[in-house]
């Protein structure tokens, strides 16, 4: 069976692993938002390529969920020493991915080459696209109408200002990265990973061509909301600003429905009340507990999620 | 005495320093070649600036000359593992002042606002110019008539390439920066640092009126060669490769007398010989022991440069 994961932030990597865990570099590829991407200190940031592809590697940081493991922060602790504010932390040897990737991207090579070159350094054997090698730049709109960049609003301002809007800057021109429409054509189940569906999976699903052909595959997603609070991250938060609706697990099987691309859900065990309501608008759900803590518990969710998705694939 | 110094590369900071220990700060203006200035991973660096930086506030790696002391390599260890030669070092400290330049100068700071921003910073209390904050880039074109930035020939073919020419690519639009001309023609003495003249200093004469200012100033040079040998770099070997001529203390003399602008030098010990040779020329030789290994040479050679400046303003 042929899997396709759509992932963004650090629940998104750790679902992504546990995929992978699980599953042949043949039969998965990975599929990254760039839309939190951003240019600081002249450098190329894609935080969440860095983050699904360090987590991949086994050399993402365990306590924080991005970042390296054994990081030191040298350049950091000299850059606090010029009266600017750092609000975005460098490690020294991610620096090191900052600088390569800048480098490449100057030279003219699309990010998912790079992506490819970096992963085969770094031992990684599954597939990761980024979603597009275009500029889509996710931009905040907060109630002053101040338009964020993503990485502003999350890191810098700790994403404090209440948000109005949100809407992806450049997606008239970008297209989806080379393989990343075939990889959801070719796949017979798509997995939305526990990733901000408005930060990090509506990039891609913006893309052109890509909600279609997700509307003619059988989807399965991973609740990022468990017990009412988004495990890390604004999303709670965001819900409640863009939609006044009352942030829930709930919330995001209905968000991905009313896309008509939802057929399998996986909810927490402490949102196991919400299951007969998502039943009833037609989607397979399934409980466990989601909070992936280690590489079980991210390959017992992965596994659940082809669970649902084998179900749903046999009785088509 | 208002005095400005003209400075590129180790040797040249270190007679900078010299002189800022026995100059006041409203006395010593000192300005930096910019030429061999060059982005690298994307970042903006200016290697001489830094030196000279680096040097006045004590904060330079003392067995190299450049860099910073008490470095570490996490990020360059790191980016050797990307299957990409890494020829320019760069250590962490170092880094965070490549990568605050970088944002400052895509912020739209002009580099002269810069430097003095990380000076007030550093605690350097003498004022530091970069020469331009316009983009003049130092090009060695080889026998094979390629064209190498002035890092690349000097670091990543340590200068190995046989070289025809030497070109400023952007002299016709770059201007001196703000400062630069005045404090030339409010000095009473311009010294030139024993600094490679090829590749240092001409990129300094080359902006438009500064030649003409020197031509009108009393100026002291320190010899950058030493029995026949530079003491770092290339000049002996560029001597040779762009004009046929033999490396010697006098050829540096007649280069610059030759542009009318020397009316004192300092020879080192080993090259006294020469001093008749030069005196001939019209020029005022002192001899010294002009290799600066510790602060107490380069306060001795720096004071040697004032006593002969002393002595040339009161003969006029």
């Amino acid at each position: 069976m042929k899997v396709t994961a759509l992932a963004g932030g650090v629940g998104g990597a750790k679902l992504a692993e546990g995929l992978a865990q699980i599953l042949s570099p043949d039969d998965l590829t990975i599929i990254v938002n760039t839309g939190d991407d951003f240019i600081h200190y002249g450098l190329s940031i894609s935080p969440d390529l860095d983050t699904v592809c360090y987590t991949l590697a086994g050399m993402a940081n365990p306590s924080t969920g991005w970042g390296l493991r054994d990081e030191s922060w040298n350049t950091n602790n000299q850059l606090k020493k010029f009266d600017n504010p750092v609000w975005f932390q460098l490690g020294d040897k991610d620096l090191a991915t900052h600088l390569e990737r800048t480098r490449l991207l100057k030279d003219g090579m699309p990010l998912s080459v790079i992506t490819n070159k970096f992963c085969k350094i770094w031992g990684i054997r599954h597939p990761i696209l980024p979603m597009t090698d275009d500029r889509l730049a996710t931009i905040v709109i907060d109630e002053q109408n101040r338009e964020l960049d993503f990485q502003e609003y999350f890191v810098k301002h700790h994403y404090e200002p209440k948000i109005r809007s949100i809407r992806f800057d450049g997606i008239q021109y970008a297209k989806p990265a080379p393989g990343v429409a075939e990889a959801l054509i070719n796949s017979d189940l798509i997995i939305i990973c526990p990733s901000n569906p408005f930060v990090s999976i509506d990039p891609i699903l913006a893309l052109p061509g890509i909600l279609r052909i997700m509307q003619q595959k059988t989807v399965v997603s991973v609740s990022p909301i468990i017990g009412g609070q988004a495990v890390k991250g604004p999303l709670a938060k965001m819900i409640l600003e863009l939609t006044g609706e009352t942030p829930s697990a709930s919330f995001i099987a209905k968000y991905y429905r009313e896309r008509g691309i939802l057929s399998g859900y996986i909810l927490d065990k402490k949102d196991d009340c919400l299951t007969s309501l998502i039943n009833g608008w037609g989607i397979i759900c399934e409980v466990i507990d989601t909070l992936m803590v280690d590489a079980e518990s991210r390959a017992r969710v992965a596994g659940l999620s082809m669970k649902i998705g084998n179900y749903l694939l046999r009785s088509k």
